[in-house]
C-alpha cells in the first residue's frame, strides 16, 4: 500500500513534487540535525488520490498513518494529543512544490478544546493567550475547515469590543476573550448542518480535508492560471502538521529572526532580533521593539552559544547565507524554518567573495549566485528611499543612477549653468544629436518623450549619466522654461531629482546613497574573466569615460562614435562650414581645421587606452542631423526678417538676443546686433543651411545617405577622418605610446565598399609611414549592421581584419522597424498584445537578428578562422543577449562603460552554464 | 613544322581563336558548298610567333606557305598575281576571335602595280574605275603598310580636285586620278626610307606585317581594355587574303545584299537590293538607287535562281535568318559574307515559329533565340522615328510605350480633362499617392524628378501606361501652369509626345507605330509555358488591367494593392474620415461605406478573373499617405484664414476658387464660398488634418506604422478588408462564380502576428459560412517583404497557405537603402564608381536578397514541401530575376500586365538554360 505521510525524519528533502517545498524543507532541516520541532507531512500523492476521488474520501488508511505519525510526536515531545494536561498542539499547513502565497491559511494550536485549553492555561500561566489562542482557533477552524463566513465572527467581535468599550483586539482580557470562544461556538453550532468538533482527531481530519480542497479552490486556480503555473511543475498540495512550540510559555522562553550574515553590509557575522516571552508575531507586528542578537549573548549565554552554533550548521549546509526563525521554548532552540537570505548587491558580492576563501563555495558557484544586473546598484548613487518624498511623475528608467540639480530646458543654457558650476539636470521634450554640449555639462537627463532607446536614453547610458525618458506626465515649455508636472509648475533653476534606475522624479533635492564599487566585487570580476570566453570591451568617446571603463575592467574600446565629437560646440561651426562648402577647396579648408582636433582626440584616447586596442568607427549619420532643422531655420529666418525690417531699438534688441541664443555663432555679435549688415549675414548664413537642409532632405534617413554611403561619395570626409587617426597613432608612437587603432567602417553592404576605402587607407598608410619612417600599427575592419553585410560577410572578410555587429541598426533592418516610430507608434502595442515577447532593441532577438549574426560568424569563420568579431550595439550591455553572443563564439562585446562589470559577470554565466563545461578554468 | 596558313577549305570553320571570326566564318561558308572567292587564312598563331620574335620577322616558312596557297588561287581563277593580263588581285583583312571594329582597316586591290593597272583596265574597260582603284591602293597601302601620313596624301588630292574645279572625289576624271596615283608615288618616295614595291609578293609580305603589327597599335589595344577583351577570348589576329571579285565589270557583272527572310515581317521570301555592273560601296552609299531583288529574276533569271538556291542553303545551314552579301563577277555568283540578321521584334518571333513549323529549327531553339525583353516592342506603341522631329528632352525610360496629348500639371484637372475625351499627359515634378486619379485620366507621365523606381514608374507601369520619369531638363512650375524645356515653354493644353521605351521626350504631336501581338507570338508564348517550371501571375487592382493581363496569358493575380482603391476619387473622403475619427465607432461608420465599395471591387476582379487565384494584400502603406503634406495643409489654412479675414469680394472669392480645387471636398461648395462659415468649416476641417499629420508624422515611414503593424493595433481596417474579400467570395459563389481569393498579410515580420490576423479570418469565415449556409474557398498566406520574416519562414508557413516574395521592400531593408533617397543620392554615384554593378531595385540581387529568398524557401518547404511561393515585386517581371526565381525554386512570379509576355519567355528561358534539362518537353 502507498506511504502518504512521512515523519520529517524518514521525507526526502529534495522530493519536493512530493512533499511540497514547505515539507520537504522541514525534512532537510530536520535531517541534517537541526532542532526542528517534530512534524510529519502527507504527500501531494494523497491530495491527489483524494482529488481523483468523486466522494471526496481521504485514501484508505491515511488516518490511520496520521494516527501512527501523531502517537510519535507525543513520545517525542511528551506531550498528549488532546490530553488535559500540556496538551499536544499542532499546526497544520499546506505546502505545493512551487511557493503559492495565500492559497490557504495556517491553522494553528488545532488539538484544542475546552479540556486541553485548561492544560494549555496551566502550562504557559498566562489565561488571555490561552483564550486568545483557542477563540481564534475556533474562527480559523470554523472559517477553513467548516466554512463559516468570517463576518458572523467578526460581528460577535465587534459586538464584545463594543461592550469592553475598546477599539483593538489587544484591549480584550481573557474574560472577554472566553466570551467570544463562547460566542463563536454558538456561531458555529447555528449554522445548518455545521458543527465545532471537540475530537482533535476529528479537527484534524477536518484540516487535511480542507488544505487539499484548496488545491482547487478560486484563489489557487486563479493563481495558478495567472503564473502560468502547470501540473508539471506543481500538482497537488502536501499537508504539514507539526507540533506546536511557544516562545511565550515563561522567560526561559524567547523568539526571534536571524541573519547568517549581516544583509546589508554582508559582514561575517549573525544578525538577528529577539523577544523574550514572546510569540513570533511579536517581533513582526512591532508591539514590543525587539533586542538585537547580541543581547541574548548577557541573558541566555548557553542558548546564544546554540544559535550561533545553529548558524553554522546552516551555512556549512546551505553554503549561502540564511535567513531563520527560531523559538525556545522552556530554554530549548527550536529553528523553525530557513531560507536563502535576501541581500543587496554588496551584501551578496561580499558574502560570496568570502565564502569562495572559506572554503564554502567554489568561485563558479559565486559567480552563478550574482544577477549581472544586480551590480547596478553597485555602481551609482541611488536615491535614499527611506529619506525621500513621493515621487511627482514617472518615466522609464532609461539610464540608471540618480541625480539633483536645477532644472534647465535647453542644451547652451545648461552648458553655460554647468560652466559656472551648478548641478543640472537637463530637461526636455526630447533631445537631439545638436544638444550633446548639454548632456555633458548636466548630472542627468529628463525628457518628457521617447523610449528607452531614444537619442537621450542612448547617449545618457553612453555617458553613464542618469536619464529618465518619456515621463508623459510632465510637459515642458521650452519658450517659457517652464514644465508643469501634475498640479507643479518647475521655473527653470527649480531643484529637481530623477532616478534613472527606477524612473522616479522628485522635486527639489533628495539625499543619495553612494556607489560602493568593493574591493570583493574587483575580485569576483577577476574571477569572471577567468570563467569567460567573451571579452568585455567599452564604448568610449571621450577619455574620462575611456578611464571610467578601464576601472570596470573594460579590455579595450569596441566603439568610438566620430560624431559625438563633431557636435562639440566648439566644432559644430566647422562641421556646418564643410557640410555647406560649395566647392571642393572649401570642403577641405574645414575639414583641415576638423582634422587637427580629431588628431588631438584619437590621440588622446590611444594614450588612455594604450596598448588595448580603440575601434574609432569613421562617421555614420548622415549630414542633416548636424544642422537645425527645416522648421527651426525657417522661424528663424522669419523672425530675422522681422527685426530687420522694424529695428525698434532695445526692446527689438532683447527679442534678438533671446533668439539668437539658438546661434552660437550669432551670439558672440550680439553688441553689434543693431547694425543691419550683421542681420543681413545672419539671414544669408541660415538661408544657406535652409537651402542644404531641403537638399539633404531624405524621406528615410535611417536607410539614407549615410555612413560608408556618404564616406564613398564625398570622400574628403573620411579622408579627414583616417588622417588624423593614423597621424594620432603615429605621434603616439614617436612618443613611446603602444596605440592600437583600428579604423571602423560603418553601414556596408557590399565588398566593395570595404575595398574602396581600405584603398584609401593603405594610400594614406604608405604616405605617413614614408614621411615619419616608421610603420604603422593598426586594423581595418567593417561593423555587420547591414542585413547585406551579414549575408555577405565572407566576402567582406577578405578586406577585413574584424567585424563588429552594429545590433541597433541591424535590429531595425531585420524587423523593418524604424525604432524612434515603433516605440512611440505600435511598440508599446505589440507587446501587450503578446504579438512580441520583449523589445528587440532591448533583447537582442535570436530567431531573426541573432540567426543573422550566426550565419555571418559560421560564415566569414569558416574561411578566416581566427578573425575577430565583436558587437558594439546596446545589446552587448545585456546578460541574455551576451549569452547569444557567446554562444554564437563572439570575440568581445562592448558597452557604455557603466555597463561593463555586469557584461564580464554576463560573459563569465555564459561561459559557466555551457554543457558541457568547456573553457572554464575555475 | 606547324602550319599557319589554311585554305579556306581546309580550315576548321569552329576555330575562331585560331582563325579568327571571319576566317573561319569563310572556311565554314566554303565547306559547305557556298560559292566564295578562293582565298586562305593565316593563324593568330603566326600573329603571336611573329609578335614574340624581337626582330619582328615573319615565322620561317610562312611566306612559302602563302606562295603556295597563293598559286592555288591563280589556278582557281585563272588569273595571275602580278599577271599583265587579268590579274589576280586579293584582299586583305585582320580578323580576330572577336569582333573588334576598326582595329584595321581593310586593304583592297593589292597586286596592283603600273604593269597589273594595265590588265585591270582591259578587263574592266573602265579606265576610271581602275585608275580609282590604283589611286586608293596606294594611299591605303601607303598609310597602313608603310606608315606614310594620310595628310600627305590629302593635301596633293586637294590640290588636283582644285585644278579640275571640282568639290568631291566622284566629279574627278580618269586622268585626274592617274595624275593623284602618281603624285602619291611621289608622296611615298619622297618619304625618308619608304618606297612603294611593285612586286605583288612583296606588298603581300608588307600588308600581313602590317596586319599583325595592328594588334599591338593604340587602337586595338585601347579597345581590348574598354571592353575587357582578355587573351583568353582573343589572342592575336588572323590575316584573311581573298581573291577580288568585281560586280563592275560588266553588264553581266552585279552586286547586292539580302536577308533570307523579311527583316521587318519575318515574311518567309528572300529579301534584297542589287546594283548591276557596280561595287558593293554603290549599294551602300545611296549614289545609285539599288532595284529590289526580284527585279534579278526578269534581268538575270538563272542568277536570280543561283541566288534563291544560295538563300535555301544558307537558311538550312545556318538554321537563322542570314543578311548576306553578294557579288555577281561576268555571270558567276560569288557569296561574300553571311551573318545572322537583325531583325525587329515581330520578325524574329514569325520566323522563329515559322522554322519550328518548317523543321528547321526546335521549339527550344525557337524560344532561346528571342531575348525576353525583346518582347517589349511588340506590346506597346512605339513613335515613329522615321517621321518625329528631335526629341527635345531625355528622362528615364520609365514604364515602356509612347502616347501623346496634351500637357495638363495637376492630377484634378487631369482626370477632368480625361473625362471630357481629352488624351492627357500628366506632367509633374513627382507624383505622390493623392494623384492616382491623375494617372487614370492619362495616356501618359512625365516627371521631371525620381527615378526608375519612383512613384510616378512604379504606378505606371503598374497600369501599363507609358512614363518617362526624371527628365531634369524639365522645369514644372505648377502654379503658372508651364514647363520649360531648353528654351521651349510648354503652357497647359500645349501637345506633347513620350516615349516611355527610350526616355525621348517630343513637342508637339507625333506618329506612332500600332503595338503586334501576332498569332506567332501566342504559339511562342504557348511553348514557353509549356517550357516553364514557374508559373506567371499578374499585379492588377482594376478589371480593366485584370483582363488585359489575361489576353497576356496570366495565370492568376499575384497582388491586389488595395491601398490603390482607397485613393479613389470617390473614396478617398471616406478613407480620409476614417483616419481622422476620434473614436471607434465614427471609423467603423467610415469603414462601413467603404466596406460597401471594396467588395464590389473584388467581385469585380473575382468574376474576370475566376477560375483562376485573385491574391489580395490588406493595407500597406502608412495612414499618412492618405492625407496632404503637412506643408500643403498650413498653406492651406494660412490662405483661407487670410481669406476669411478680408473678404472682398469676387477677386477674393477667384483666388479662392484656385485654391479651393486642391480640396475635393470643399469644391463642391464653391457657390457658397462667401458665406464665412463654410470658410469656418474647410479651416476647421483642415486643422483636424493637420493635428493627425503632426500625430502620424514618422522618422522613416518606410519602417514605420504601416501594414499589419497597423492592422493589428488598428483592427477594424483590416476587419473591413477581410470582410469585403469574403463576402464577395460568397457572393460569387451563389452566383456560380468560381472565385478564388488568397488573402495576404504584408510586413509580416514574426509567426504571432500573421496568426492573430488568421483569428480574425477565421471568425470571419465561421459567420459569413453560417449566415450564407455554405463554405467559402479561399487562402491565407503572407508577403515575404521582411528580413526577420524570411529568417522565420518555417514558423509563419505553420500559419500561412502561400508566401509571396515583396522584394522591393526586401531590398531596401537588405541593403539599408531606402529607395527614393538612394536614387536620388548615392546610387548613381555607386554604380559610377563600379561599388554595384547593377541597380538592385531593377536586378535582383543573388548575393544579398537572392540568399534570404532561398534559405526562407528551402526552410519554409522542409516543412511544408507543397508550399505555394510566389513573388510579386517589380522584380518578377525582370528576365535575370525570374532565373534566379526558377532556381530557388518559386511556384510564380507575378509582375505588371504588360511584362506578363515577357515574364513567360523568361521562364522558359531559365527552364531551357537548365543544365541538365529537367522538365522541359519542348
Amino acid at each position: 500500500m502507498t506511504k502518504f505521510a512521512f515523519a520529517f525524519e524518514e521525507g526526502d528533502g529534495k522530493n519536493k513534487k512530493l512533499l511540497g517545498g514547505k515539507g520537504a524543507n522541514l525534512c532537510e532541516m530536520t535531517q541534517i540535525g537541526l532542532n526542528v520541532p517534530p512534524g510529519f507531512v502527507i504527500s501531494t500523492e494523497a491530495c491527489l488520490t483524494y482529488l481523483g476521488n468523486p466522494e471526496r474520501a481521504l485514501p484508505p488508511g491515511l488516518m490511520d498513518e496520521v494516527r501512527g505519525h501523531i502517537h510519535c510526536l507525543e513520545e517525542r515531545t511528551g506531550k498528549r494529543f488532546g490530553g488535559e494536561q500540556d496538551p499536544l498542539l499542532v499546526s497544520v499547513r499546506s505546502g505545493s512544490a512551487l511557493s503559492m502565497p495565500g492559497m490557504m491559511d495556517t491553522i494553528l494550536n488545532l488539538g484544542l478544546n475546552v479540556k486541553t485549553l485548561k492544560g494549555l492555561i496551566a502550562a504557559s500561566g498566562d489565561e488571555r493567550f490561552a483564550w486568545d489562542a483557542y477563540r481564534r482557533f475556533i474562527q480559523l477552524f470554523g472559517k477553513v475547515a467548516l466554512g463559516v463566513p468570517d463576518e458572523a465572527f467578526d460581528a460577535e467581535l465587534d459586538e464584545i469590543k463594543r461592550k469592553a468599550g475598546v477599539k483593538a483586539d489587544i484591549g480584550l482580557g481573557a474574560r472577554d476573550l472566553h466570551e467570544a470562544a463562547d460566542r463563536f461556538l454558538g456561531v458555529i453550532e447555528s449554522t445548518p448542518g455545521r458543527s465545532f468538533p471537540d475530537d482533535p482527531y476529528e479537527q484534524l481530519e477536518l484540516a487535511i480535508k480542507a488544505v487539499f480542497n484548496s488545491w482547487m479552490g478560486k484563489r489557487a486556480v486563479d493563481y495558478r492560471r495567472e503564473f502560468n503555473i502547470t501540473p508539471d511543475q506543481a500538482n497537488g498540495t502536501a499537508v504539514n502538521i507539526v507540533a506546536m512550540v511557544f516562545g511565550n510559555l515563561d522567560d526561559t522562553s524567547a523568539t526571534g529572526v536571524a541573519f547568517t550574515r549581516y544583509p546589508d553590509t554582508g559582514e561575517n557575522k549573525l544578525f538577528g532580533e529577539y523577544l523574550v516571552k514572546a510569540q513570533g508575531e511579536d517581533v513582526v507586528a512591532g508591539t514590543r521593539t525587539p533586542k538585537p542578537i547580541d543581547e541574548l549573548a548577557d541573558e541566555m549565554p548557553e542558548l546564544h552559544r546554540q544559535l550561533v552554533d545553529l548558524r553554522n550548521r546552516l551555512e556549512s549546509h546551505y553554503r549561502e547565507v540564511q535567513d531563520f526563525e527560531f523559538t525556545i521554548e522552556k530554554g530549548r532552540l527550536y529553528c523553525l524554518q530557513t531560507r536563502n537570505g535576501k541581500m543587496n548587491a554588496t551584501a551578496l558580492v561580499r558574502t560570496s567573495v568570502e565564502m569562495v576563501g572559506e572554503g564554502l563555495i567554489d568561485k563558479k558557484q559565486a559567480l552563478l549566485r550574482i544577477k549581472p544586473e544586480a551590480l547596478d546598484q553597485m555602481l551609482f548613487p541611488r536615491i535614499d528611499a527611506s529619506t525621500a518624498s513621493q515621487p511627482v511623475a514617472r518615466g522609464l528608467a532609461a539610464s540608471p543612477g540618480a541625480a539633483t540639480g536645477i532644472a534647465i530646458f535647453d542644451a547652451d543654457r545648461a552648458e553655460k549653468a554647468g560652466h559656472d558650476g551648478a548641478a543640472v539636470i537637463l530637461v526636455r521634450e526630447e533631445t537631439k544629436p545638436e544638444d550633446i554640449h548639454g548632456f555633458f555639462a548636466s548630472k542627468g537627463i529628463l525628457t518628457s518623450r521617447g523610449g528607452k532607446t531614444s537619442h537621450a536614453a542612448v547617449v545618457a547610458r553612453g555617458m553613464g549619466k542618469p536619464c529618465v525618458a518619456g515621463a508623459e506626465g510632465i510637459e515642458v515649455d521650452v519658450r517659457a522654461r517652464t514644465a508643469r508636472i501634475g498640479d507643479h509648475t518647475i521655473v527653470e533653476g527649480d531643484a529637481i531629482s530623477i532616478d534613472g534606475t527606477s524612473g522616479d522624479v522628485y522635486l527639489g533635492e533628495v539625499a543619495m546613497l553612494p556607489p560602493t564599487f568593493s574591493k570583493e566585487l574587483s575580485t569576483l570580476l577577476a574571477w569572471a574573466d577567468d570563467a569567460s570566453r567573451l571579452q568585455v570591451f567599452t564604448n568610449a568617446d571621450t577619455p574620462p569615460d575611456a578611464r571610467r571603463a578601464l576601472e570596470y575592467g573594460a579590455k579595450g574600446i569596441g566603439l568610438v562614435r566620430t560624431e559625438r565629437m563633431f557636435n562639440d560646440t566648439e566644432r559644430l561651426p566647422y562641421v556646418v562650414e564643410m557640410i555647406l562648402a560649395e566647392t571642393k577647396e572649401a570642403r577641405q579648408a574645414a575639414l583641415d581645421k576638423l582634422l587637427v582636433m580629431q588628431r588631438g582626440d584619437f590621440r588622446a584616447l590611444f594614450e588612455v587606452m594604450a596598448p588595448r586596442p580603440v575601434t574609432v568607427r569613421l562617421l555614420d549619420p548622415p549630414m542633416h542631423e548636424f544642422l537645425p532643422s527645416e522648421r527651426q531655420l525657417e522661424d528663424d529666418i522669419a523672425q530675422l526678417t522681422q527685426l530687420q525690417d522694424t529695428a525698434e531699438g532695445l526692446s527689438v534688441l532683447g527679442s534678438a538676443l533671446a533668439m539668437m541664443q539658438h546661434d552660437r555663432e550669432a551670439a558672440t555679435k550680439v553688441p553689434m546686433l543693431a547694425d543691419p549688415s550683421v542681420i543681413a549675414e545672419a539671414i544669408a548664413r541660415k538661408d544657406a543651411m535652409l537651402r542644404k537642409v531641403r537638399v539633404l532632405y531624405e524621406v528615410n534617413p535611417m536607410l539614407g545617405h549615410r555612413g560608408v554611403r556618404l564616406g564613398l561619395t564625398l570622400p574628403e570626409i573620411y579622408r579627414m577622418q583616417i588622417r588624423a587617426i593614423l597621424e594620432a597613432a603615429a605621434e603616439c608612437q614617436k612618443a613611446g605610446v603602444d596605440a592600437n587603432p583600428e579604423i571602423m567602417v560603418p553601414q556596408v553592404c557590399t565588398a566593395t565598399e570595404l575595398a574602396a576605402v581600405k584603398r584609401v587607407v593603405e594610400a594614406m598608410r604608405n604616405e605617413i609611414e614614408a614621411r615619419e619612417d616608421l610603420k604603422l600599427k593598426f586594423k581595418f575592419g567593417s561593423m555587420l549592421e547591414v542585413v547585406r553585410g551579414c549575408l555577405t560577410a565572407e566576402a567582406l572578410a577578405e578586406h577585413a581584419q574584424f567585424f563588429s555587429f552594429g545590433t541597433n541598426d541591424l535590429t531595425q533592418a531585420t524587423f523593418s522597424f524604424s525604432r524612434e516610430d515603433a516605440e512611440n507608434k505600435f511598440l508599446p502595442a505589440y507587446q501587450r498584445l503578446g504579438i512580441l515577447p520583449a523589445n528587440p532593441f532591448e533583447a537582442l532577438d535570436r530567431a531573426g537578428v541573432g540567426r543573422l549574426m550566426r550565419l555571418a560568424v559560421e560564415d566569414s569563420r569558416a574561411r578566416y578562422p581566427s578573425l575577430k568579431i565583436g558587437i558594439c550595439g546596446e545589446h552587448g550591455g545585456h546578460p541574455d543577449s551576451i549569452r547569444l553572443c557567446h554562444e554564437i563564439g563572439l570575440t568581445y562585446v562592448s558597452c557604455s562603460p557603466p555597463r561593463v562589470p555586469i557584461a564580464r559577470l554576463a560573459a563569465a554565466h555564459a561561459a559557466l552554464d555551457e554543457k558541457p563545461a568547456v573553457s572554464s578554468s575555475v
